[in-house]
């Protein structure tokens, strides 16, 4: 391991006259991204100058890839984990040929409708494979991308899946504290195919990293059992060395490669460097510095063909790839194919349905988080793409079904993670998982855990990733754990996040399909809010419908005229029954509504809402959570003026007692219910 | 540094024999928790279990506190990271003569009403530090306390402030990533007096700890910067002599505890020792081990005389420690008094409000991030209580206000912190500081990574600690950096979290009166939400008045007939002021609504309330965020039926571009509004 001084000077005209053809190559991509953040007087250009040797090399001389086919199955993953140096991936797209990545979205860097976001959005240019942005999140996917690998290489073999994930990161990085949780299932899941390139570059957004750090991270690497190398970051030589040997390493990979930020600038070596356009002068001067006479946006034939030529060689290994597969048996392509483009198997609806009309005739009365573990006892066999997991909660998550297997370094069949006490780096993982494709991933945690994961349910939300949030134990029927563990918020925050599922099924028949709604799934994240206390199948007349799809629909028509409409979720919907029951006798025609999934019912059309929530009666909705959970919406009608309407449910943090006793004194209540309508009726 | 085998094998009789004195007051604490949650029939025994030696001869021989002044300034602060432990804590707390956990709440734990909730909650018994529970939590708050403890001491002298902060923590704390940015913050600052107390028992619930982890966690810390020490967690012996040996370092302290969880127990060393009572039966084998003959939560004389005496011994120290401070100056003792009380000085109210009047006549047009510094500017000075700090963004944040001075080991006067990229170590810093007392903490960072900093925001709201959150770059305003870095759903967030103030000011008139209203408050945590754009002042006639302080008013009233009112927050309230000159001018009357803060709002009295949105005309609110975030509940009427209403924000991630595009693009304008307010007209 060579370890050069930290930052020590470095000349120029060294380097290009060490490695003259490398320089240039290199410099192409600096100053599209020097240029890049100029016009767009935005953006950050002295990662991208700091890391571009690294990438060239990284890039040139051991990524595979295709940018003729960005989706190739068996690509390496490069993920750029520092993503304000977005414009260092946008220059390689450009540069090697992804056909979307023009020079005139290099040119429309951060401008509205171009695909050159400030960070790298997946879905909006080929060749991005994750969103980065917020610190550590790339990391942390990326450990999910080589998890997916093993697992896919245990399942179709060496021929099919044989790839390596790269990571770039950052200092910013490797302090947030995903990265701890990241580089932990990293290291004891012995991720061999995983580096990680650590722009090691001294620098920070205010100043020195030793203004608030003075973490040794080659030995906090090797303490979570990962190999460490280092290298030289503006000596390809050094760095091709440094790569070669990570790809051998049965242990993940951490390269300290050591940089300068803004390289050769007037503010290189300076926080000045991270987050602004260096100027115009400065960049007339860097034009020198860089033996670069070109204009904005300009790069030279033989450049631009070499880089192209590195592009194109991605075709013949990607050719072998298809040969390859092609010898396959046909079924077997097709399941390849199947679990690649996320489709879910034939059988799942068939599957889904019988389960529904065994539990609707049986009735039995359990905990939505074992209605859960039910469905995925007769899911986990028929896709055998799912990989399953809970942060340290498995038997109260009831995430872990039968024959599954440990997935683990000895077995690389097991379908199910041992993630640890890491909810964050779980859900990240498993973003990874889904992104990397083949992989359908769920994992569990407490409801209010959802707070740990936040950033990572955001990243798939926003990205659009199927990912599965089994999220347990979901409001105060949590009991004896007291506030700490009792979501009362965690509701509203799932529903106020765009584009996710927020699934509170009532009993195992809405379970089973919220389940299957989750796996089926293409570009939206769910959360499954799943209770730890037993409640009764309430969907006692079989419907192959998944009503569930609808997010809202009548459970119970009123008896007598309707004078009321009761809508709750989950837990509550069962006391929901009980209030109409009361007011019934009383002669208050009474509907009840369950609302699974407040998302599918506002993605309804007008007139079936209109139909589940007529204007007229008074609305009381029930539910053990915040009314800011989305409530008003529904009780006060879509244009207001609809209903005199109420709310039961929690105005404060919760207690520690038993569960039974917390709904009493909290005032959620059969008996609460029926004053409240007869309150609003007057 | 000794090093036993791990988990070697253990031998109750000779512990006993050992240290027979020693065994039967541990012994004491052990058969307290075990009984306690046979009792509540849930709860968690096999941690007290575990670890009643090591917290017998922290309490015994180390721990400075007295039980009759359980809010001492100098007292040794103890955190029980390892929540779920909480009958270790309360044993102590009951046996050492806490006044208010007496047996009868021991006898109560885990039900309605009772002290003794299943995990620590701060505020409900004396004694505890800290609410803990959601892992990983406890250790990071310590590293604040230990921040209070270092500053007081630079600040009032060592014959005021000279304690330590001792913190029990298991593998589950260490696997939060949280721990990371914690002991990176301990291990820069060279927090000396903290010492963490590993619980190194081998298992977490879903079995060894081998299943999800090989992190080496002695050379992790020392890569962090920590002294690390190890002893075996059933002698006496060498407990106290890790203890002494880590009193006496400059560096922060990892005491590696081997330890044995459910010790002694048929259920030793497994996970199932962890969460669930052990049962009739092997409680009755475990008596006997033990050597234990008492009933249930009898205590003989001899051991609870002891106890008592380890509890008196605080008094003297204490006496002393008074005596210290009396031989102050008068004015010292007020202030030091003050300090802690969290009363801020009486110059604050006339500072704001010159700010304000001087603002209101010169109209400056300025971020209200820039706002918020010119408050802090004039508040800084005046408050010698106040730390500041940011997430690496101190520039973005504009968190830094002239001679602060930085906080480091250098500097113990600084009272400005560089936390790092560490939004979740920062805020649960913030939390230890705030309840150390002494200290007002604030920090930075952009609102979106309110998701980063939630799990430890919570706690501040949970916990009732008036910890302030300055976050800025607040909505698509933010620009470029696109939508991983723009807030949507975080004004949602925070509102849907019950005792949470969120502050969304509009100009510096009212960034003042929020920063006003955030250092007064005691036992409530602030939001503030700023923008990055430049916004003019429209408090242009000065008020002495806090109008802040009523969450919402009537900023500009109809010229016309009242037919609408526009309701709007932050960066939108200058797009409703301009909607309203345009909807004049057409001759309809429009009122503007500025609501800072909903939940000052929501508690007005009703009058108020009303006065301040009639029912009768349209309603339109503009946000550039989710209407989920509480909107509907003023737009619909607080009983439905009031108006008819629309809103003017987001509904989906935002974009990169620049922001005068993005708020174009996604349609918050005046023109939208007018719009809107016409549709509704009809």
């Amino acid at each position: 391991m060579q370890s050069p001084e930290r930052n020590g000077p470095v000349d120029i005209a060294t380097l290009r006259d060490n490695h003259p053809e490398h320089w240039m190559r290199a410099a192409a991509v600096r100053m599209l991204a020097v240029d890049a953040v100029q016009a767009a007087n935005s953006g950050h250009p002295g990662m991208p100058m700091g890391m571009a040797d690294v990438a060239t090399v990284l890039f040139s001389k051991h990524l595979k890839f295709d940018p003729k086919a960005p989706k190739w199955p068996d690509r390496d993953r490069f993920v750029l984990s520092a993503g304000h140096g977005s414009m260092l991936l946008y220059a390689l797209l450009h540069l090697t040929g992804y056909e979307d990545m023009t020079i005139e979205q290099i040119k429309n860097f951060r401008q509205w409708g171009s695909i050159t976001a400030g960070h790298p959005e997946y879905g909006h240019a080929t060749g991005i494979e994750t969103t980065t942005g917020p610190l550590g999140q790339g990391i942390a996917t990326a450990v999910g991308m080589a998890m997916a690998e093993e697992a896919l290489r245990a399942r179709f073999g060496r021929r099919v899946q044989d790839h390596f994930t790269y990571v770039i990161a950052g200092d910013g990085c490797l302090m947030e504290g995903v990265s701890h949780e990241a580089i932990g299932i990293a290291g004891k899941q012995k991720l061999g195919r995983l580096v990680v390139l650590w722009d090691n570059n001294n620098i920070s957004i205010d100043g020195e990293i030793s203004l608030s750090d003075v973490t040794d991270q080659r030995a906090r690497f090797k303490a979570a059992g990962w190999q460490v190398l280092a290298c030289d970051g503006h000596d390809p030589d050094d760095i091709d060395r440094a790569l070669t040997e990570a790809k051998s390493s049965k242990k993940p990979t951490l390269i300290d490669c050591k940089t300068h930020i803004g390289l050769g600038s007037a503010v290189q070596d300076t926080a000045k460097a991270h987050g602004s356009p260096l100027g115009a002068e400065n960049i007339e001067s860097l034009r020198e510095t860089y033996g670069w006479p070109h204009a904005p946006f300009e790069i030279p034939a033989d450049i631009a063909g070499w880089w192209k030529e590195i592009g194109a060689r991605g075709a013949q290994v990607r050719a072998e790839w298809n040969d390859r597969v092609a010898a396959l048996s046909e079924q077997r392509q097709k399941e390849i194919a199947r679990v690649f483009e996320g489709t879910p198997p034939r059988r799942l609806s068939a599957t889904i349905k019988a389960l529904k009309k065994q539990v609707s005739d049986e009735g039995p009365k359990v905990a939505t988080r074992k209605s859960s573990e039910m469905a995925l006892e007769v899911i986990n066999p028929i896709m055998p793409e799912t990989i399953g997991g809970s942060a340290d909660l498995t038997g109260s998550n009831n995430t872990l079904t039968a024959g599954l297997g440990i997935f683990d370094a000895t077995n690389r069949k097991g379908r199910y993670v041992h993630y640890g006490i890491r909810e964050h780096a779980m859900a990240a993982a498993m973003n990874g998982m889904a992104l990397h494709g083949g992989i359908r991933p769920y994992g569990g945690t407490f409801m209010v855990f959802t707070d740990y994961a936040r950033p990572a349910m955001r990243l798939s939300a926003l990205m659009g990733v199927p990912t599965v949030y089994v999220m347990t134990h979901d409001s105060i029927g949590l009991g004896e754990d007291g506030p700490t563990h009792q979501p009362v918020e965690h509701l509203a925050i799932c529903r106020a996040t765009p584009n996710t599922w927020t699934f509170r099924p009532c009993d195992t028949v809405e379970t089973a399909e919220a389940w299957e709604l989750a796996l089926t799934s293409q570009r939206t994240p769910s959360v499954l809010a799943l209770s730890r206390q037993g409640l009764p199948t309430l969907r006692r007349e079989h419907k192959a419908k998944n009503l569930t799809a609808q997010g809202a629909y009548v459970l119970a028509e009123a008896g007598a005229k309707r004078r009321a409409i009761l809508i709750a979720t989950g837990s509550e919907v069962e006391i929901a029954i009980a209030a109409r029951e009361l007011l019934e006798a009383e002669g208050i025609g009474t509907r009840v509504v369950s609302m699974p999934s407040m998302e599918l019912f506002a993605a309804q059309d007008e007139s079936y809402r209109r139909k589940v929530l007529p204007a007229g009666p008074v609305r009381v909705a029930i539910e053990a959570g915040v009314r800011a959970g989305g409530w008003d919406r529904w009780l006060l009608g879509e244009r207001g003026r609809e209903a005199k309407a109420g709310f039961v449910g929690m105005e404060s943090f919760g207690a520690s007692a038993p569960a039974p006793r917390l709904y009493e004194e909290f005032g959620i209540t059969a008996d609460a219910v029926v004053e409240q309508v007869k309150t609003l009726l007057g």
